[in-house]
């Protein structure tokens, strides 16, 4: 899969982490997630896809990913390399990590 | 289109709201959102999509919709009826909507 896509029925765990920032510190924001996510995330079991999100006031960064599992995305945060890469984004942004499933979608 | 898909390539503009909720009021504002989409937003010009996850700890539900610009989600926000269901959803809970442009993504 390429693109991630967003269903009921899919077999995932969400991560929505959002991270509030200036208008200083968003661009070096995503610009330390996108190089993280290519460098330690996505090599690590169970990931399958990071979409990071800059709002267009300026003052947010989101990053929409999925994990395989829970279990997967706890065993990551328990890496240290990428503990150094999220202790590097701490020092730019307030982070607000949760796991979510989906609940309902919608369409035209 | 009946999923959404996430893609930096894609002619959209993306609104992230995220609702601050307990584990007493997550559902009831799941069911109104779901209610109020399929009811209201979903038939106004420019919607797109509108997904709503619950966080597993109970403390989060964040809407990730897509809308095709700007201008229609500003216009969604000046109708009467859009407003009384977003004040019915702030009794239940603080919400924080902004617009964002997808600035990477990345898969295994």
């Amino acid at each position: 899969m390429t693109t991630t896509t967003i269903a009921t029925d899919q077999d995932v765990a969400t991560l929505i982490n959002v991270f509030t920032v200036t208008r200083k510190t968003q661009q070096p924001l995503v610009d330390l997630l996108t190089e993280a996510t290519e460098q330690v995330m996505r090599h690590h079991r169970g990931f399958i896809s990071a979409n990071i999100h800059a709002s267009l006031d300026g003052t947010r960064v989101v990053n929409y990913a999925q994990w395989r599992s829970r279990e997967d995305f706890q065993a990551m945060l328990d890496d240290p390399t990428a503990r150094e890469h999220m202790s590097a984004a701490g020092s730019l942004a307030t982070a607000e990590p949760h796991l979510y499933e989906v609940a309902s979608v919608h369409h035209v």
